[in-house]
């Protein structure tokens, strides 16, 4: 198997900067637009492991290249599963039936068992590991606690997170059992994907980032910490000492990288307002870095795309035993990308970076 | 009059925490939706000095405690003088009849005439502060020319800011281009509220954190200082040695507070991912610092307002000569606030910031 994604999240040499780009399977491709359009609707196509299983290997088969694959499904699928309904309207966003406003809504959320609920899940899971057939490695993932919970109060998408917010700072204590509640879950979740096979997780903390100091700390983070003490204790239990390596993004969590970095997980996602460089001298000798390329970069004519991948390469500097960089971009690859730009892309990030270790070498 | 929010900006010793809130004059207040009425569209009201008066002193009316007041304008005037035609559809945000596409559309921008094509923003200011009559300073402002390049590109808001940023990553030279323009309408602008009697002037900078790390210093970052040294050389030329204080506030921008507060400014506006602490060591003898409580904050009850002020407060720490802190909201305030949480907010200002001070003068 290529190993270079998982060794560079244990930040142990390789012979190129692993790269893989968030929603790689997605609207920018068009055989997974002919896929979606079979399966009839954006749940369909996630809630069927064949559909799932054959849309996460696509960018697979056309980019060589790649160093990992991600599990294709939604972010909502675990409070779809604790029962809120998760739907999505024509041309909008992701919305629930059901949404979480007081005490009795958070009391009646149950903990989703993994093999019925979320079977649909772990069987793509399952089925992706064998049509990979060692290829690249897997990767599971969930949003995090605090992300669920803003789309389980909003109901939906938020520009302000007013309801969110306002149960947050009006009842700290229901907010924190509903956090307890989301991250038991997505800790079961993750683990279950583990079972089934993913090889590395990666929580996205989307909305980290509109909490502000000190209720970041207490309302995302700290729930983050909740679900790698249980991964941790699940595989203890096992009898395997060192867990699946897990990579936590906050976007708009420059500020506070060493706090996340300090719960456990083996690599921080970045987004493109942190330099890479400042970022690996905070925090570079504890975890491994990932990203962190705009997504609007690949606008760009292929040459100017490859320029813009150097200057992320550049801006995390020479590698080195110890450090770990994956290339990435910051955020999910939009729907308007060239699908050329990102070969460009792929090809920048593969030669410089095999160029800068042999420079290192013959150093 | 009160001179608190002014010596604030210059670090100078002050009796209390000044406060003022970002569009203070706004939807949550039920006589600015009468005035709003009246004048049968936004619009009316901002090119109408009279009711841009009138709207300006309503929080200052209402809130005995607000220490400074700000023009009642809107953040797109610049581009609409330059005859792009604003207007705002109904229910939704701005939106330009025509937009920036290409290198014809950047040559034909002129430089607005301030006091013709914007004479209705200099005679608010001049009747604002003959209104006032010295009860608190008067603020003006203007959009950084980032942000006003994000509106003139897109055509209106974005969720992604596709368009401005394919023209930046494909057209870095017609970006800064364009910018060059924004910058010099923009320090004309200000120097004309300046000359009209704006005591400071703050520079909204809405979306400089959009931009990844190196492109922000390159087309937001530079084009403010450009806006500064133009400030600078104006007031030289009028033989005034310190021109009037200016805030610049870049949501999203806590990562780049030194290299902002380098530019020429007096105070950084900060949004509440930022710790004031943290900012305080980081910039605190260089730059008096502005925020930055969560608007969503002044949804919880009175009490819990009034704690969350607290905090914002501690976090800055004991006042001390060669700091300042201007206390404000992290962004603007929401349309949903009960007025009477923004009473219990400012004396919980007032209040723990003058005791603050008496327990330094007896320490």
């Amino acid at each position: 198997m290529n190993q270079v994604f998982l060794k560079t999240l244990a930040r142990e040499a390789t012979v190129h900067t692993p790269v893989w780009l968030m929603r790689q399977a997605g609207r920018y491709l068009p055989e997974y637009r002919a896929t979606r359009a079979r399966a009839g609707s954006f749940l369909a196509l996630a809630k069927t492991p064949e559909l799932a299983c054959e849309v996460t290997l696509q960018p697979l088969d056309r980019y060589p290249l790649l160093d990992a694959a991600i599990l294709f499904s939604d972010i909502l699928t675990v409070p779809d599963a604790m029962g809120l309904g998760l739907y999505f309207a024509e041309g909008e966003g992701p919305r629930f039936e059901r949404r979480i406003e007081g005490e009795a809504d958070v009391a009646a959320l149950p903990l989703p068992d993994m093999e019925t609920d979320l079977r649909y899940v772990m069987d793509a899971v399952r089925l992706i590991r064998k049509t990979l057939d060692g290829r690249v490695p897997l990767i599971g993932f969930s949003g995090s606690p605090w992300t669920l919970a803003c789309y389980m109060v909003e109901g939906g998408g938020s520009d302000d997170f007013r309801r969110v917010k306002t149960l947050m700072y009006k009842r700290p204590d229901l907010m924190l059992e509903l956090l307890r509640r989301n991250a038991n879950a997505v800790a079961a979740y993750l683990n279950a994907q583990i079972q089934a096979g993913a090889q590395a997780v990666m929580i996205f903390d989307t909305w980290g980032g509109v909490l502000g100091d000190g209720l970041f700390q207490k309302f995302s983070l700290a729930p983050m910490r909740w679900v790698h003490d249980a991964l941790l204790r699940s595989r203890q239990e096992d009898g395997i000492e060192k867990p699946v390596p897990s990579i936590v993004f906050t976007k708009g969590g420059g500020l506070w990288l060493e706090e996340i970095a300090a719960i456990g997980c083996d690599a921080l996602g970045l987004d493109w307002t942190v330099n890479l460089g400042s970022a690996r001298a905070r925090v570079g000798q504890r975890v491994a870095l990932q990203g962190n390329l705009d997504p609007m970069a690949l606008m760009a004519d292929p040459a100017q795309v490859q320029a813009q991948a150097l200057r992320v390469l550049e801006s995390f500097g020479l590698p080195q035993a110890g450090v770990g960089h994956v290339f990435n971009l910051g955020h999910g690859i939009s729907q308007f990308t060239d699908p050329e730009h990102v070969t460009a892309l792929l090809e920048a990030v593969r030669d410089f970076s095999s160029k800068q270790r042999k420079s290192v070498e013959c150093a």
